[in-house]
């Protein structure tokens, strides 16, 4: 808000820019605003790709409306649910949730989903500047678009350590036809149904399918729902992009036309500003960076995103830098950057690598850790259907969340045997997988309260020859810190050796790199249970994820709102009816 | 079980026809017997007609299983939700759940859908002998083919006012390639968008779409999925179909290729035979005839059925009856007979004036009745969307079920002001509807436990020119006398004398047939409340429902499995979590 009137204020006359900067200041110095919103969640028919699907809409919007608010603000959403016969929760990805544990809208996890007719009221405060972003936790249900971006800008009278001209916010999505019962049915039956690759790629929720071949009433490519989306720019000025993933399946690449971009903050925190062509960028994850409109103003630029780590089936998506005077978006002449080749991997590997805190906002790490945890990553079959496991365990949600079955002391909800912090170091991880012992379970990792701990995803091959797959990790509640990326199996005594103390960009989102490990350290200082999650919608509803618990006991008791299914119905009181007054 | 055993006997070798039915005695003379079934929900592909459609399942089969039970039986179905994301609610159509009502199914009314890993039991017995069918009612889901048949024989050494040697089931429903999710976004869209008429008709599941021009991934016209149902017979031998139509939309005739059928069972109640070439059904009607196999054995004959009522755009479906010795079911070389046609009303009417009790077991209707509800059934237009009404209200179910609100003395759940109990008499019924008065409403009507109860289903013009449709009313929890049927607006002086007070049919689903009235009589002796609707699934969605309340101080408390949505939440204890043992 502050950077968009200073922006306004450029532009001003002389002679109100005075006047105006005290607008500013008056606003700057306002203090922290509670923002409450209402939200209807319905389906809704959307030509998104300029094919007609049904999408999960919020207030007719899909994507969602952008959350826009500043460091301390409190956000309250009411949900409701008027989506017919499905529930729906809703997580805010990258807030912590500190105090607010029961907002976290991780269905399995910290609530039951919300019915039909029912409505959720989300309360967490925006306690951190930065880029975040909201979507459904719940099935598969974030494939048909209940996604959308949240903004929080410093505190007032905090500056952050770049500056810019204006702002715009990129929200990145890969898009299929299918609804997420067709896909959910696919990926579960016996033998496995792989979906494909998705359709289009969106930008703002834009794409442009080929309607070729198609009756106009299923795919219209003058459809204005598909319109490319368009970014405008004024020449000489410096502009922040907020670009959030929103994919289901696909890992991006994103790039300018023209225009280098430098990477200045990644899941809200300041990184140690580099410059890059192409940002790669993984579902879960939210970047800023920082454009200069220093190119001819005589025409407009690409915006693409190109699937990378996977063999593209899907065009390349595209948007507009739109130069002033070039209100009308008009598309370039140029032929659109097709991104980098899909299968080069150093250069992601290295961007990874190259993800660092600025100089000012180190937050040192501790030095050791009270714990490492080796979770390796292979794709199994398990009673005739294929799923992911770490450590040779695929994950199921129980039926009633588990924060509620740990305040309740409900010890046949979940699996109370620990998951397993370790697996078979003989293990090749270049062989096909073909862990037969794999196993289903709702074992979770409990951990001592404020204690540290390490991470290390160890990548492997999938079921197929010569496959290993890159898989975006995302822990709730928590920012974790970064130390190092690898290739091959990770080996404590020497890797552990090279992990970076000095510098490490926090995050709550981190590929893991083909046949190679990702080593993570945190702090369990979040009372709660938190679930750690590749971020791929397929590869969560199979299976890859794992849960931390630490500090439960201090939350609050949950609240009615978060109940209504499994166990917790037996709370329901069996008091007889009240009487007529 | 008993008649396919004495078929069976009939087919045995003399030398053990005694053993044969000595052991049909015992079976006869067997206790009421508890049928514990557990079925799990889930979505599946299925190509019923043909066509790949995701389909809800019930331990794999769409349609679900047949329940078979005798009279007094109890049955107990565990219902375990596996549908990802989407709730579900069963109710059990033509059981009149007499102190059983918190198992009527009835989603908004007797329960909370059931959610996604939780499972619900019902539990009920089966008092009347008869053929009934359970369907979803939650949403649109039964358009997914969430339904079947429940077929209730005798009680042991009673016997039926007809005899046969062999008997089938025979499931009629209509089949959409699209889902409740696209067929509900349409219909309540502004402006409206009609969804059309089904793509296939099916019997037992089982039809026949077009797979030309299409790829064989999406229809395969050889899956077997979709081969014809044939129903197999032997020459000479007399057989009682089973008839039951579950179709979302459509009113349907039903024929078999050179076979007179005679009408011997309504809805689980006798009825005079009569015999006839078409059998009329319409949504949430069942049927039993009887068929002799008196035609030449040398080739099969098609069954056949077809839309009536609506100019169809929907292929005739069809079936096979396959002749002893003629194993293979091929298809006959005849023509398939067409049925009537669509817009032979009269012939229709006749029908269904036609349908009178058995004379040996007549229940003879109270001769006055208490209260007289006039139901004017309108197409209107509420707040830009296209809805249904009944004397200018359009119904809405509340987000708490009404039986638990009114167990709670929840006054705030519904409207408590009483549902009209007539409309303006000068109401032209052939006029093109504009009530611009509608309101939508959750009223109800409240009874006088045990008095009688008249309603007068009074049809009129939709809001096209031209247009009355016919709506299939069915009532939960009883059974209702039908006392006539009339053209034009029913006037309560002289065709309230007409009423048939000597043999009337009792049903639980009557049509109302274009610009007509339909007149029944009940006894509100059913403690609870009831919903009465049309059996149209866009109709039932779009309002056309309304509900009797008589007697609910007498039903028990609510189970904890029937809540978990709306206000019930509010029933969730809040004691502090409970310490670690």
């Amino acid at each position: 808000m502050t950077d968009e009137l200073l922006l306004q204020c450029r532009k001003s006359q002389a002679m109100v820019l005075t006047l105006c900067l005290i607008g500013v200041l008056l606003v700057s110095s306002a203090e922290a605003v509670v923002h409450n919103l209402t939200w209807e969640i319905s389906y809704q028919y959307k030509y998104l790709d300029c094919y007609k699907k049904l999408s999960v809409a919020i207030n007719g919007m899909t994507p969602g409306p952008e959350i826009s608010a500043a460091e301390g603000d409190t956000i309250i959403v009411n949900v409701i649910n008027n989506l017919l016969m499905e529930n729906v929760a809703i997580h805010w990805h990258g807030i912590r949730q500190i105090g607010s544990q029961w907002s976290d809208g991780t269905d399995g996890v910290t609530q039951c989903a919300t019915m039909p007719g029912d409505t959720f009221t989300y309360q967490f405060v925006v306690d951190k500047a930065g880029t975040y972003m909201y979507h459904s936790h719940y099935g598969m249900q974030r494939e048909a678009g209940l996604y959308g971006m949240i903004k929080v800008s410093p505190r007032a009278g905090e500056s952050e350590p770049f500056t810019y001209d204006g702002e715009h916010s990129i929200v990145l999505s890969d898009w299929y036809h299918s609804s997420p019962y067709e896909q959910a049915t696919n990926l579960t039956s016996i033998p496995y149904q792989w979906i494909g690759e998705p359709q289009s790629l969106l930008i703002n929720g834009r794409g442009k399918y080929d309607c070729a071949n198609l009756d106009a009433t299923v795919c219209n490519a003058t459809n204005p729902e598909c319109l490319r989306s368009n970014f405008t720019v004024s020449p000489g000025l410096t502009y922040r992009l907020r670009i959030a993933s929103l994919t289901s399946l696909s890992a991006l690449s994103f790039q300018i036309e023209g225009h280098n971009m430098t990477v200045v903050e990644a899941d809200g925190n300041y990184v140690a500003p580099f410059a890059t062509q192409n940002l790669y960028i993984y579902s879960g994850e939210t970047y800023s960076v920082l454009i200069t409109a220093n190119q001819s103003s005589s025409r407009n630029y690409w915006i693409t995103t190109n699937v990378v780590s996977r063999k593209p089936a899907t065009p390349v998506g595209s948007a507009i830098l739109n130069y002033i005077p070039n209100h009308s978006g008009d598309d370039p002449s140029t032929i659109p950057p097709p991104g980098p080749l899909w299968n080069d991997t150093e250069s992601r590997k290295a961007q990874s690598a190259s993800i660092k805190a600025e100089k000012d906002h180190i937050q040192s790490p501790p030095s050791t850790s009270d714990k490492t945890i080796l979770l390796l990553n292979t794709q199994n079959t398990f009673q005739g259907r294929t799923v992911w496991s770490l450590n040779n365990v695929s994950h199921s949600l129980p039926d009633t969340p588990y924060l509620i079955a740990l305040k309740k002391n409900w010890t046949d909800v979940f699996d109370q045997a620990p998951a397993p912090e370790s697996y078979d170091q003989g293990y090749d991880i270049y062989s096909v997988a073909n862990n037969t012992n794999a196993i289903s379970s709702t074992s979770i990792y409990r951990l001592t309260f404020n204690s540290t701990v390490d991470v290390i995803l160890q990548n492997a091959n999938t079921m197929t020859k010569n496959d290993s797959e890159t898989h975006p990790w995302h822990l709730h509640g928590h920012d974790f810190w970064v130390l190092g990326y690898g290739d091959d199996k990770f080996n404590l005594s020497t890797d552990g050796q090279k992990f970076n103390l000095v510098n490490p960009i926090m995050k709550n989102t981190v590929p893991l790199h083909p046949y190679g490990w990702t080593a993570l350290r945190f702090r369990a200082d979040n009372p709660g249970v938190w679930i750690f999650h590749c971020h791929i919608e397929p590869h969560f509803l199979l299976g890859m994820t794992v849960l931390f618990e630490s500090g439960s006991e201090m939350v609050a008791d949950p609240p009615q709102q978060n109940m209504g299914c499994g166990k917790t119905k037996s709370l329901i009181m069996q008091q007889p009816s009240s009487v007529s007054p």
